[in-house]
């Protein structure tokens, strides 16, 4: 099977890397938007070639991965749908759904040779902080969840060949209503992403906050890992999922403005029930947080 | 050196059990509102004797830890006041220093016998999630900080005692004024550990949230592993710190209005400016932070 990767940073490096060791490709060609980071693809083992555009990187594919920031989906969609083969499927690792399916049902429907049925949208949940090739790892996905998303056009053979190859590298396969899967991860990653860089941009914009900083604990650095993350990538992020983030934002906000009531008032009852509520349930989930 | 430990938990074992290390006391004695914490101090080796009561424990002491969530420094300070001898040394290792500063004026400047020039606040920058002395650890503090935070009553002897000892068992001292240490960690500890707090409660306060949590990955994981702390002792930091944390909660829910605002109106470059200048500031101080 020849792979098309699209994207060649820690994901879909990551990937290609597992999709290899695993033995389900004999072939993979990458293109990336800046050129090194596709040559350094190919150094490191990871690609077989570096194809010029994307629409030579796909010409040949059995399988197309698209691993770009969700921003750019449409416009690699819209040049691949110029050159994809007609029998190849074509998935995505983007961390939203439905502005992946807009764009997939507007570049890759518009397509002459291929058809939306042959797209399988879904989201693996594993990562790390650090990005690009170099940091790819065949076994990113070993134990996490693959988040599938199939739409009604999906057909069932392209569905189960994805889902197929995301089990031989090691994830758990589970199948999600994309609407759903928006709303899951604005609660449980793109709102927590949005409040951690919101704390450090705070403190990093006061006239003390260097000093604040060399204060910092454990704790500090733990809540604060993710705002590490890429600005452009979560920025993509949160506005294509902008519909779902802004109604947990204005939850979440809600829940902080109560607790200013209750700070202010010195409500010790109401403080320690929310405290209470949280602490019990993350400590309840934290074997399946270790577990990871 | 005999030490009356009051408040047997993972802190204040571990400061005994770090004394004891370093050869700096040759006996410990503590005290703990549950009988069955001293005891289990007893069991593990990190105290000599329990005591019954807080006088008891510090009758014969040449220095006393007080190691109580804030919300109780009050009422064991009173109860060592009336048995503290005259020499002592007394020390404390709160979050929170405004609120224990006012209480050992009012409990142990009230004492005969003992002068408030001997009482010399800190905090230790150190902790673990797993609450109890038996995840007590001598090597807690070795390379953390150790803030104190003298008074003007505070006299210079019983402040380079207390500082040695911190020195001889791995921390590095600094000096810090009292109101500048609340102010700093009501933005780097107290609200994060709000914010977490209730992230967790929120999700977990929802008809799906179990489903939520289920797709929790691992920037969730680091994010609100400080959720997981004890609701007790956070509600008392919070309530202890409650002036400094209202205006740092203030300021961070003036930033997340602005960041709603952002959002709705789809503005990528506002979003990515907030979101380049934490990921930079964080990279900036991931050093600082893994050296811990």
């Amino acid at each position: 099977m020849k792979l098309a990767l699209i994207g060649v940073g820690m994901i879909g490096g990551s990937v290609a890397a597992a999709l290899r060791r695993a033995g389900a490709i004999d072939r993979a060609v990458g293109f990336d938007a800046d050129p090194k980071a596709a040559r350094r693809g190919v150094d490191l083992g990871v690609l077989d070639a570096a194809a010029a555009s994307v629409e030579e990187a796909v010409r040949e594919a059995d399988l197309v991965v698209l691993a770009v920031p969700v921003g750019a989906m449409r416009e690699v969609m819209a040049a691949a749908a110029k050159a994809l083969p007609a029998h190849a499927i074509v998935t995505d690792v983007g961390s939203t759904k439905l502005s992946v399916i807009e764009a997939a049902r507007a570049a890759l429907g518009a397509a002459s040779s291929f058809s939306i049925r042959r797209f399988v949208p879904g989201h693996p949940i594993a990562g790390r902080e650090l990005p690009g090739v170099e940091h790819a790892d065949a076994e990113l996905f070993r134990g996490r969840l693959y988040v599938c998303t199939p739409i009604g056009e999906t057909n069932a053979e392209a569905r189960a060949s994805v889902e197929s190859l995301w089990r031989r590298i090691g994830a758990q396969v589970v199948t999600m209503d994309p609407a759903e899967h928006d709303r899951v991860f604005a609660a449980v990653s793109h709102l927590p992403h949005l409040l951690a860089f919101a704390l450090v941009a705070r403190i990093a914009s006061e006239p003390d906050g260097e000093r604040k900083l060399g204060f910092a604990g454990a704790g500090f650095r733990d809540f604060t890992r993710i705002a590490a993350s890429s600005p452009a990538m979560w920025r993509d992020v949160c506005l294509a999922n902008r519909a779902a983030l802004s109604e947990e934002l204005r939850g979440y906000r809600a829940l902080l403005d109560e607790l200013q009531r209750v700070v202010d008032a010195g409500d010790a009852a109401a403080l320690e029930a929310t405290f209470e509520l949280a602490s019990r349930t993350r400590r309840r989930h934290a074997r399946t947080f270790d577990a990871e």
